[in-house]
């Protein structure tokens, strides 16, 4: 189904036209404006769902929209929380309201395997309300495939050499080793890896407070080890992530439609 | 700090005044109605983190305020989904507005702890974002402590002895092994155990999908095994929950204020 | 029409599906958690059509949905207003959202006959609404009855017997007589009658003032006689509103479908 | 303190500076578009609170704010309900906003004696709601009164004048024998008093049903006797009513300033 | 199509029943509560509209409904901005709501030529989104014109009659010569004539700014000249404005239907 | 001011802090998902702010955000209307909400001097309002510069240059002359351009209307010609809006603080 280009942004309308007259699928990535440590940009969590969204895009002709660039607060345990300059964030009801108007014209124009493609831990649950509030309006027989932690699935061998210390848990993966790796194998031009650190919470617990304790903030931001991060790394979490991706939107949506 | 009762909604106002006098905190329960298989009550979310809180509030000084009883919309893959007669959920908006009005209001009389005891998993994000919405109104020095899965933090032995067969995840421990073990040790009264069956759904991805697909959805609404639940069961995990509770309660906001 | 419990909460998923399908109703209990005097506890307004509600289930074939706990605020001439400590208030659209969410709940589970049983006297209008926006929603025929004021319709003969000194008013009639009476009747366990005193307001006049005049605002927070209360004079108005209530609900709803 | 009108809408803005700077206040009529009936306009819950407002605000230096001319939906037992075309009706969330935004806006202009006088037996609590919202938000002493019913406090003699047959209740006193004689004596050239009728639902029960039961709804829309009416009867209870309203203005707000 | 009066709040409800059934029209003429000058009353907004309206209703068989008196916040560049006293003005939000559900019950009446006639500048786009809501919960095929600048449309030779100094743009039409012109010619008993000023902001620059700066607001509330206004100009300009809505509102929605 | 990067969402959080600290500025373009013609792209609105962003940004020492990616609904009269495929919109309340946030966050960070920098259109008074609303909740002295159509100050020899045919308005300035001669300049990698035409709506009246008629629409969704457009009248439009809104920044908010 080879296209022109599979940014929906670059498209023009007749071309969106034709993709949804043929069955085509449209990936919505979400992400954030979000500090991530001292190396990485703070639209980490934009780039890379919109980056997934186009490895998979063409074998499952899927067009992948303009990526939602404002996420949900962050919160300390799993992004460092509100303090950090730079991290920009939407009130819940905001990023609800967002997400649901982009779903319910995509259905609105014809579309019906859509995609929530997320990246930032905190967008949890918010974007599946969006998901449910767009299909209460919907007529048609749309389907929504919500991936809220569509990095979660990798195997044991790939967490093995991603984590060679243990796994910390994905609340942590945050401007560590991981997200590192995967952003100096995508866009490495964006990624200032010498000043990179690694770091930790002083208090890690499995609540939360508000207001935010200051010991529940890496100084850094960055939560875990970044230093041990690669390309090499990346390439190899990366590909397990696409190759998951793609199957499991088969597998739920159907593929590409016959040409 | 002995009262006549803990629960708030049992208590006058001038006993709930000099509670707020005196530095006493307050637990605010959230919970769910919500489908628990053929054998638990709808009302499983709520009791628990309200038996949870009254369990924990005398050494502490700490009110039980009267349970949210409704709570956000049952997902396929953590609680059944919202297709099961009974389950009675709530939009997000609501949910989140229901908490921030109730803790602005106990922030309005005084009171600086306050712990917020989710025991519905679905209600994650949501009561931390009413927490925060709760915090910008307010003027004084409050805290609030959100514990969304109070339940999360077991022994290995503990586990073992509840999962001897392996741990399938908190997001199946819905109507399975330990709540169904937890009520058989808290409420007997309220667990038709005979009716009890071990369950999952067809299919249990790492997304989900709206409309909820009939494969994500096991029969019965448990998901997971409850016929290895048992009181003996409840009551260890019960004892180091309500432990676990305590001393995190204790560290995060102080114990009870000096006589 | 025996069944286990007539309490929602208390159910499962199955015995309420077979609820619903055989066509009995619900009532949905609307109070608060609101100050009552020195004597009787802050959940009387969720606790009094609770009870009521069990009163009525059995021969109309009607379960009782967890009560609405909190509700709109207090005003000074019908409740003592927001200023004592305990009084926990909703803003009204929280309210109007949340009770349009459960009765929205109950019309999507195939219940027909639905009774929005309020008691809080500063909930009405607001009940009203909710009612309202949930049928805007539905798409099947049922019909929800909103009762405000359930116990408004009192024979002459109680009334004398309530109220020896003549009626002041049904605003008034806040921790007062007959709600002593009745809490003494129903739930004497939790009636401190010998802190009960007689009260008023300074000043009762026909309108309102925000913020609220302390002169509005009785210091016990009884608006009026608590002093004369007894369970005799609870139990007679007790049964008569039951049996107005019930014989409201046959005939606006129909009584329990034929077995 | 005589002034060229006191209608604010007629005034310049300098004039509004002027009479706010000497400490004068500001009504608010609060009303409806809903039917009244073959013989009344559909405007008659905006005009009354406007002549009435005019009617008291040279003595006590007042302003009388443009009525808001749409209400909450009319119900079927105060006010014939939403059926009748010409009924235009505001849901409760846009009402309260409506009333919330012009009083911040009149405490903003420093206008610190504010009523709200609200005609419409709908609005009850909503308006009061709304001078909540606002008074949140003020940062100044401003107070405001809220008349819901300031019909309500006639003597016995006047009420035996309108009343001959007894006093239905204010519910019913839609379109009927107060409201139309209050127009006769007001407006008579807005009255086709020769198509005034008599009527009354053929059901008015203490609770209310949604969807509205034909039953509960007169056909003509007059929800009592008309044709008792008078421009005399109106005349009486005007005066009494404007005397009451002013005498409480001067209680609760005071007077005109010193000149 | 003569009838006793177009002002739909002058109505009974069995006129607007039969005026719906015939298929006549109905205007929504919105204003504001907005400074206009030292000469000029704040209601000016939604005089002309209302008036209008009324020009244009009897030969197309259109009712006019009560206008929306209150607007949205005036902007320093096209109405002085929000620092005037009785600049009463409303958040977007709330003005959206407003108009959707007065649009909404005409719909709902079965009124199907719909005209909303906005004067206010700083309304335009937000009348177009309520007019957008309002269809989307329309189930008939009813169409609503939506005129937000009917005064722009005038001839070279009306222009040139207006402006002899050249024309300074709509904007800045504020308070100034053809609104004064207008209300001259039209009620010109609420004309101050001789306090009008010519004036003009200090700056007036293409962006605007908030908080408003000082300079971008003329000290009298006129944005430009008023004292050249006249009565002739306003007939001659009215004149050609209600021409020019009455074809235009002719050709949109077809003339009065057939007797 | 050299810096590595002026787009903040490549930024690290220390390069923020630093930014804000010596008094950077940020500008938030804002633009749409929208049909522009057969040869423009459908982010053709987002890329131009950016890109003008981008052109200031060194000089006066600005960041630029991420742009806002979708817009308010496009209307039929200057942009085509909602029926383009392609064309994803959101609601005015949405629109608000999100401009209003990350304006929020942006003034919680420090920075005073902020820019939205809209070029769609339809967001005019939209945009307005989110500054508004996020100034409300400002604590401190920022600044918002609200530049709502940042194209429409151009000379007069450009505009005969531009428009050799004379000027249609700007609303029709939609995928028309300029935009197109501006991509093409810009970005033209991204022009089909041998697909672009001319073309007219049947219609342009000085009205709108809902729902949007036919012939308000021109099939291509190019409002006006567009094949006249060149990368020499974009290069020489692009500079003289660059530099008029360079001056303008400067003038209102000052140009880069001392080093």
């Amino acid at each position: 189904m080879p296209q022109r280009t599979r940014r929906l942004e670059e498209m023009t309308w007749p071309e969106v036209r034709d993709a949804a007259a043929r069955g085509a699928g449209v990936i919505l990535p979400v992400g954030a404006t979000e500090q991530h440590g001292h190396h990485l940009p703070l639209a980490t969590d934009a780039i890379l769902p919109t980056e997934l969204g186009l490895a998979v895009a063409d074998p499952l002709d899927l067009l992948v929209a303009p990526a939602i660039q404002y996420g949900y607060r962050s919160r300390p345990l799993s992004g460092g929380g509100e303090g950090f300059p730079g991290t920009l964030s939407l009130r819940a009801q905001t990023l609800m309201a967002l997400v649901e108007d982009v779903l319910s014209q995509l259905m609105r124009h014809g579309f019906r395997r859509i995609v929530v493609l997320n990246w930032h831990y905190e967008n949890q649950n918010f974007v599946y309300e969006a998901a449910w509030l767009a299909k209460e309006r919907d007529r048609a027989d749309s389907r929504v495939m919500v991936c809220e932690l569509p990095f979660s699935d990798l195997s044991r061998t790939t967490m093995d050499l991603l984590f060679p210390g243990g796994f910390p848990g994905w609340d942590v993966e945050h401007a560590s080793i991981m997200e590192t790796s995967l952003m100096q194998h995508l866009r490495p031009e964006l990624v200032l890896f010498d000043r990179a650190v690694d770091d930790e919470a002083e208090r890690h617990p499995w609540w939360d407070v508000v207001p935010t304790p200051d010991a529940f903030v890496p100084a850094s931001g960055t939560l875990w080890k970044a230093t041990q991060a690669s390309a090499e790394k990346g390439e190899r979490a990366w590909g397990e992530i696409v190759r998951g991706l793609a199957a499991a939107i088969e597998q739920e949506l159907g593929g590409a439609p016959p040409a």
